[in-house]
């Protein structure tokens, strides 16, 4: 088991990577000094699979666990979802030093994260996420909250998890579309931070595919080694940790204008990278054959490259755009990279350059 | 005018005490470096008085103010009220330098507040009282919030305004049942933290009921200067800060078990500071004499002291006790008196002893 530490004062926090973590669950939250009582927050597909060992982890331990069942997908990101989570937490009289057990993908943790985080004020969260997308990226770092019908993740807090427990076993059942939708976000912390990580998925990327159990411990926690660095240096982004947000303007507008039907998170930021290294290229000289090894690698990890939107979609992507969290005087600013492992965040992009892109990458 | 500081470190702000304030807003507000869009939220009762002082203010100040008017009532602290606030600003394209100023009394400041503390993870709010309960009270220390079907404030945050603006002059159009309930708040601070204040406002109160300048000027002042202490000390109620709950474990239930229709919450508030001064005469020795002080000051404020309520009554409010936020391991923790300036939190009381003294206070 490989431990990596978020260091963030009294809000620090520990992130496990390893097999049969599961049923470790109740011993760790034991080791947190939380209360009896507890909620676990899954969803329908996630529930038949591993919602038995978890509560039986906690119940090992001592714990009261209570299951909270939600849809599956990202339309579970809604105020009403957050009402029902509110209302069986109040049924079961979940208290202050209750806690919540977030079990499941990015979306599981940003909700049942945004329902602890204002449930009473605030309580305490366990994620225990079971994507390899939450593994690496959403189940770190406290951002948590839900969609608007205006855009994605418009309603949140920071609310730190307690800890982070990221079991590889899960990753065995996961479906392979979703599993490389996880690889969208571990490829963007080559390119925003390390390039010899970079490097080593180039090298290492088909034992990836066949979640080489070795590989995959290695690349979960270095993900997470360097979220969490970025994280400890910039809480609450306002600054440095905007280059976690590189491609994502572009994918998440391309998820709004969808619907958040089309395409899966990692989906949408795959194109959005491969957009943001193209205007990475025209704006702050990123060399050409970075940008040619950003695509193949998304390529080859089975990830969408390209896009093709009539001009209808086209306005709409550009108006979703700019009802993204990251506009500022209403500009919208982006992540771009000089070249691979070194970004710059809050750089103004034109329109008209976006749309020359956009051609760009129609494939 | 008179300044009271609030030190949390970054997050402290400074709260304004005094005559013709509403006008100084939009210069207050440019001191504080946030964004020109903002949005001034209000209820319908208050938007007729003074939005327009408001919105005069903040654009004289080169801001561009969105007024969103809710209804008036402890029913707009709702999760639908709330929505609806949300959707107003991602319509109007606020963004997470801009800001949003609540302008009303507790309800609107704790709606206000709470969807400031959600929208985009959190923009900046500024507070404008305009009731004496929130002048003193609500508008200070970051609680924030909204109801459940389930009980009072049980979703929100502890999230921080960048000023507090108390404008006395708004007062002179109170209607004399909510200035009255005001002083439920008022009185409170005497009793849980300055016996001379205690003293005072048995000197004053005619003065005070008679709304005269000076001594209202002095005596919001003190209370804000008390509440800001409390906080600094105890931002997120970890301890000391529960001392500002006396008589609320009661004055909640009472508030829950006539769906927040029949009392203001100062009144409530009133028979639960009365029946805690009762419980802390049984169990802390509180001096009869002490008790009697407490009951005639809120008596002579024109509170409610005394409550009947039947077998059913009696049985919900022990039951919606139960699921107040202090609830601790299933067990209600009370802040009870030793006398009149000195209080303790976390004090364990049997039901049979809160059923004699809702015997007592029959009336």
């Amino acid at each position: 088991m490989r431990t990596v530490q978020v260091s963030l004062a009294e809000r620090s926090y520990r992130i496990l990577v390893g097999g049969g973590l599961l049923s470790r669950l109740g011993k760790e939250c034991a080791r947190l000094k939380l209360g009896r009582r507890c909620a676990v927050v899954t969803d329908e597909k996630v529930a038949p699979l591993h919602a038995a060992a978890v509560l039986e982890s906690l119940k090992g331990a001592g714990f009261e666990p209570l299951l909270v069942t939600v849809p599956s997908g990202e339309t579970a990101k809604s105020l009403k979802v957050v009402a029902q989570c509110y209302d069986a937490f109040a049924k079961a009289r979940l208290e202050r030093k209750s806690f919540v057990v977030a079990l499941g993908g990015g979306v599981v943790g940003d909700l049942a994260g945004f329902v602890a985080a204002t449930y009473l004020r605030g309580v305490a969260f366990v994620q225990v996420p079971t994507t390899l997308l939450a593994q690496v990226d959403s189940s770190v770092g406290g951002k948590v909250g839900v969609n608007l019908p205006a855009g994605k993740n418009l309603v949140g807090a920071f609310h730190q998890p307690r800890l982070v427990l990221c079991d590889l076993d899960v990753l065995k059942t996961l479906p392979d579309r979703e599993f490389r939708a996880g690889l969208g976000e571990v490829i963007k912390y080559g390119i925003i931070y390390d390039a010899p990580f970079f490097r080593r998925l180039e090298k290492s990327l088909d034992r990836i595919l066949a979640r080489d159990p070795a590989e995959l411990s290695a690349v979960v926690a270095r993900c997470c080694a360097i979220k969490a660095d970025v994280v400890g240096q910039d809480e609450t982004e306002s600054g440095l940790r905007a280059i976690l947000n590189y491609g994502h303007t572009i994918g998440h507008g391309l998820e709004a204008i969808s619907s958040y039907g089309k395409y899966l998170h990692g989906e949408a930021i795959s194109i959005g990278q491969v957009a943001a290294s193209y205007l990475s290229a025209a704006l702050l000289g990123m060399p050409g054959q970075d940008v040619e090894r950003v695509r193949e690698l998304f390529f080859r990890a089975g990830l969408p490259v390209c896009v093709k939107l009539s001009p209808a979609q086209r306005k709409a992507l550009l108006e979703a755009m700019r009802l993204d969290k990251k506009v500022s005087a209403g500009e919208i600013k982006f992540v771009l990279a000089r070249g691979i492992g070194r970004v710059e965040f809050g750089q103004s992009v034109p329109d008209e350059l976006v749309n020359r892109i956009l051609d760009r990458i129609e494939g």
